[in-house]
Formats: structure tokens, sequence, C-alpha cells
């Protein structure tokens, strides 16, 4: 009773052993192969199926690869870990159970549309620091075309999307965490709230979920003390371009300058050629973004202390259909050297 | 670095200092109104819709109204409450996201189809324990109708089911849990692994399920050291009448007799006149019966130590399509006087 709450202002988390990233792996599927960033993945898929009957079950088996890629990496075995934190966009999160059903880990099944791997990090970081595990794994993975045909039109239409719509990209990424070691470390988390700014444009999820960026932004600078001059790298995932420009206004009306040093996993996965619009989205951008390119320039140390915040656009079909607009929410996760 | 681990044998955590449950709320429908624990709920919707405009909406309320008489109850605000954790049965948790933005509360989106409020109530324990959060709210909830129509068939419909399904429940069920304060205590959580029997019936999840139970609760008995027989009350949710009995055969053969003392959330909700077959299920099924009639006889005095586990169902329409089997998952929670 007398513990002291691991708390800072409002909404942070501070960790008194701050949990450390002791493995990644990154899995992306073939258009992500051929971005900027390629060289970072750990694997490129070389179609879409992946040997798989459909692109369900091979979003299902790069999961359940990645994770299996991460503990190699470190010599762990599944046995090893207490937990996998896991989740994805499709429906009943059916790609993380069955890939959790082979692993045989004990599961936690999270729904946080794209925010789900930085949900898993922030939640997979206090059941560590609160001794509750020793090893986790926390994983995400997103599937062009599931999503396609989910959220969107039956793939085989061809529909032409509006040059704000972002580009669901394949993948998965999966990090162990562990109370000893060494690799970067999760030294605070805010986790968000549900902020709806009224857009209810399915193909503009940037805006959209840009005011639940801001909250949590905003929160973690008071709560911290900190500002944006305070870290290396500031990314989210995934606002794109559209959102990430309004953010950065956005930031501005509160007094906080994010031109300097802010970046955007949607921005950075894709090049303009490719042609995806706004830029990438998916569970998977931003787990395969800072599992590959940012833990790789903080191990090469040209980066110290880096915050992302993954933003969740919590939209359904349903919901849309039934007039709903599309509300946001954003956990910010700090990790430093 | 030192920290001991909270965690007892190979998969069970037991808390150092257990956390409270100092309030709970039910809602349920009208035929779960006209149940067998009836005078156990809080209140009883008049009809299925709740003065809302379509079912989901309906649910996503009665899942806000459960939380917020939860808080009234012990003189709690939103602003009191660090974390929430909920997730319901309908694609992207959209009753839950919808009710989390209505509540302003810090949110971690949950999916373990019916076993998501214990694994919400074992998340929760955690993060107070672990010093993350003084009072956190774990919450579910379910419609019949909703479920009905995403998972099987049209309601207009009418089919024909057979008697080895379950009634999904209508009702939400909120738990407050503080590291301070009277009422019964989370002492362990055993969290657990995805199991696939090889079923392949949606219309005979109890029997799906059971084999997720039994590894949980055999795990959880091998961990702590206890058996049955230190438990007041074994209860699942929601096995119905054709889960439970295979069950009991399951634990049987292990060693365990759980004839004596053991029941089932889709058992006890509805009563056989009301022809639900074999009985009620959906998230909200456990968290009715357990924030109502099992902590009701807790504090009378009547049961001292219950062991919970909530058992779910990973299927979706879409994997039953593509030729997969139902795993099944199960999250126990030990609550003591």
């Amino acid at each position: 009773m007398s513990q002291t709450l691991k708390r800072v202002g409002q909404r942070t988390v501070q960790f008194s052993n701050p949990p450390c990233i002791i493995s990644t792996a990154t899995i992306v599927g073939p258009k992500e192969g051929e971005g900027p960033l390629a060289h970072t993945f750990d694997k490129v898929m070389e179609d879409t199926y992946y040997g798989q009957k459909s692109w369900e079950k091979a979003e299902s088996k790069i999961l359940e690869e990645s994770v299996q890629m991460a503990l190699q990496k470190v010599n762990l075995s599944l046995q090893d870990i207490d937990y996998l934190l896991a989740g994805d966009l499709i429906n009943q999160i059916i790609c993380c159970n069955f890939a959790a059903r082979t692993l045989g880990i004990p599961f936690f099944g999270l729904y946080g549309a794209c925010s789900t791997m930085y949900e898993g990090l922030a939640l997979g970081a206090m059941l560590i620091d609160g001794g509750f595990a020793s090893k986790v794994v926390a994983a995400t993975c997103s599937h062009h075309n599931t999503s396609e045909r989910q959220y969107r039109y039956p793939t085989e239409l061809g529909s032409q999307r509006p040059m704000t719509a972002q580009w669901t990209i394949t993948g998965a990424g999966a990090f162990v965490l562990a109370s000893e070691g060494t690799g970067p470390r999760i030294t605070h988390a805010t986790v968000g709230k549900v902020v709806d700014a009224g857009v209810k444009d399915p193909f503009d999820m940037g805006a959209a979920m840009a005011p639940a960026a801001l909250d949590t932004l905003v929160n973690h600078f008071k709560d911290t003390g900190r500002g944006p001059q305070d870290y290396d790298l500031i990314v989210t995932g995934d606002l794109a371009s559209v959102g990430r420009s309004v953010l950065i206004q956005l930031a501005q009306q509160q007094g906080y300058d994010l031109s300097q040093n802010y970046t955007d996993c949607g921005v950075l996965i894709f090049d303009p050629s490719q042609d995806t619009h706004a830029g990438g989205s998916g569970c998977a951008c931003i787990a395969v973004v800072t599992g590959g390119y940012i833990l790789n320039q903080m191990k090469a140390g040209k980066l110290r202390r880096i915050l992302g915040i993954a933003t969740g656009a919590l939209l359904s079909p349903l919901s849309v259909q039934q007039g709903e607009s599309i509300p946001g929410i954003a956990h910010a996760v700090a990790i430093e050297l």
C-alpha cells in the first residue's frame, strides 16, 4: 500500500527500471521492400500471399515469423517469454489470434487500430517494470489487401482513392522487452484518450487522428516538463503527409515547434514515386519503421532519445455507415539509450 | 533490477498488494432481466434499442452507463480513474471505442472475445499492483442482436439454432479496481494461451472453449498448489451446459473433481424455460454474473474465495469461411475476501 506511484503529471508513467528493447524483427511486403527503408527490414516478402491460401493467413504467418525471428536474434525460445501482447486491424484480430495459437505464449489480445504497437509496448513495459514478467513480446501486423477488402472496397474493383488516402502497409513487427539486457530502454509512456475532431471521411484519416496525437503529445510534454527540443526525434505513425502537416499546425497553436525534429512513419516508408498518395498506414507501419530504421539509428548512436506516438483511427465500416465520425487515439512511448 | 517477480509457478501472477474491487455496476437486456438472476442486476433495459438508433449504439450506451454507475456508487468521478480497459465482440470494438470517447478516460482497447472481462481484470490488477495506477475501470459489453447479425445470420431471418448453440446476452458490466478500499480483492491471475481442440462448428462453442479453460485451470492449480477444494466456487463464463459437462469430464481425467463447486455463468443467467438452448454467452455474461450475483454472495459472506475463468472463442465469420477451426482462450482470476 505504501508503494509510490510510478507516475508523473496527469497521464504519464515513468518507469522505475526502464524495460529494455533487447530485440526486434521486421517483415514487410514487396511494395514496402521497394521503398526508401528497404535496407532496414529483416525480410521482404516475395509476394503478398507468402505461400498461404489467403491474405489473412499470410498476415498471420508474418506476425508469427516476426516473433520467432526476434527471439532467434537473442537466442531465446518461445518458453522464455511470459506474455505476448498483440493485435491487428482484421475483425476479431484473427491474424494475431491464430499466430498466438502457434506460438503458444500466454496472450493478451489488444485492439488499438494503428496505435496497437505502442499500446503493446506501453503495457508490456508496465508488466515488466511492475514485476509480473521478465520478458514479453509486443507485436502487430497489417496487410494491404486484407485491410482494403475489409474496410474499403473489394480489391478486384480497383477503386480510385483520393489524394488524402493512406496506403495500409503489409508487414509485421515484433519487439522483445526484458527487465535486463542491452539496448534502448522504454522510459515513459503516455496513454491516449479517445479524441474526436468530427472528421467523417474515412479517406482522410491523418486529419482525423492528428488531434489525438496532439492531445497525447501536449500531455506528455506537460507531465514530463519536456518539450520538442528534449528529443532527438519525435515520430508519429501514421498521420502521413496530410496529418503530419495538421499536427505541426495544431502544435504550433499550443506553443510547440515541431518543424525541426518531427517526422511520421507513413511519410518515411514510401517514396512519393510509389504513388501511395498521403503515405503509409496500418498497424505494422510504425512497428516496422520503429523496429528497423529508428532503432538502427539509436544503436548507431545517431539518436539518443526519441518520442514515438502511435495513432489509431477508431472506425469500422459499420460505424461509418451508421453516421459516426472517426475518433482517434494516440499512445506515446519515450525510448532512450 | 533486483525486483522480485510477482509470479508463482509457470504462468500465475500473485499480487503483492492485491487490488480491491471497490465497486461494480451491471446493466442487462429485457430477456436477461426475466431470468433467475434478475434481482442481482443494477438495471434492466426496457427494450433492446435503449433509446438509440441502432443496436450497436445501444451496446455502446450501456457500457458507458455501467462505468458511470459503478463510479457513482463510490462517489468517484471520471477524472479519478487512471485507465479504462475494455473490449467487446463487435468489429474493431466500436462499442467500447465510442463509449471511451464519451468517458474520456485514458484507454486500453482489448480483444479477448468472451474472455475480455477477465483479461481486463488481470491487466487492471497488474497496472495497480505495479504502481502505474491507483484506480482503473475494467469493463465489457455484448448485445444479442449486434452479435447475431455480425457472427451468424441477419436477425430478420429467424434461423433455427441447434441445441448446442449459446445465446449471446445483452448487457454491460464495469468493475472499479483500486489499490486501497474495502471489498473483495484480486489475489492471483493466470493468463491463458490459445488452445485449439480442432472444433469447427460455430454453434458448439462450449466444446471449442472447454480445452482452453482446462489448460488455464490446471496450470492455475499447479502454479498455486491449490485444488478445487480450496475455492468456495469455481465459475467459468461461458461454456454453458454443453461446455460445462465437457470441462468436468476433462478435469476428471486430469485428477481434478469439479463436480462439487463448479458452475458456469451461461448456465446461471437463463432458466431452461427461456429457450436459449445451451445457455448464455457474450462478453457481458461473466461480467454481469460476477459483478452482480457472485460478488453479492461474497459481500454477504457466503463465498470467501472464488476462481473465475473467462473463456473466449477466437473465431470470426471470415476465419470460419476460410476453413479454420475455432481456438479458445481462458483467463483465470482468483478473488478473495
